[in-house]
């Protein structure tokens, strides 16, 4: 099976990525290993990841959001969620997943401000 | 077959694509169509599309490439192409395809950039 590989986008310090169809595992797994390994080529120091267009998430899904933005963290760059639907914040929180500590705004240009008041530039 | 769909941000008054794999046919029509929907309902009076990661391009993609930044100026907003590599300028040009007066940046944020002062804000 092909796996589908999210684009990520290099803006100025930071990096942006839409996820805008329904994440199978393979794809998200996928995805935490390029984000991880984008940092560490860019040196980014901040990222957007934008859910507008996701409505529904699953708890494996869930999780290895919850440990993609952990392992950013750890490699030193701020992570901001934004646009998580009103479904998806149900489904997260009755999951018992509730994102500790993550940074949620609005839209990815809120998301983006909020980096940049954060990263001081 | 699965056509895949490729994510297109909206940044302010402006649309950013980055194209990161290689385009199949069905890829390519399918980014057509969609990034003409999302000019239309969004409004956005510029797009940025980036094409840093693709390392080859046939004469297929590259007509539809041209095609799209036509009929989007034909809908009110401006293309600004990014990132094109030098093995995609020679192909391009020894196709014959030029795309003509159609802006080119050498990366991401300058065609941002390009577009901001074009749009005057």
């Amino acid at each position: 099976m092909q796996v589908n590989r999210i684009p990520i986008l290099k803006l100025y310090n930071c990096l942006l990525v839409s996820i805008q169809f329904e994440l199978d595992d393979k794809t998200a797994l996928q995805f935490q290993e390029d984000l991880l390994k984008k940092i560490h080529a860019t040196g980014a120091s901040g990222v957007v990841i934008d859910l507008t267009s996701v409505e529904v998430i699953d708890s494996f899904i869930a999780k290895i959001l919850g440990d993609v933005i952990n392992m950013s963290k750890l490699m030193g760059a701020k992570v901001v969620l934004t646009g998580i639907q009103p479904a998806v914040a149900i489904t997260l929180v009755e999951l018992g997943i509730e994102l500790q500590g993550v940074q949620t705004a609005l839209d990815l240009e809120k998301g983006l401000e909020q980096l940049k008041l954060e990263l001081g530039d």
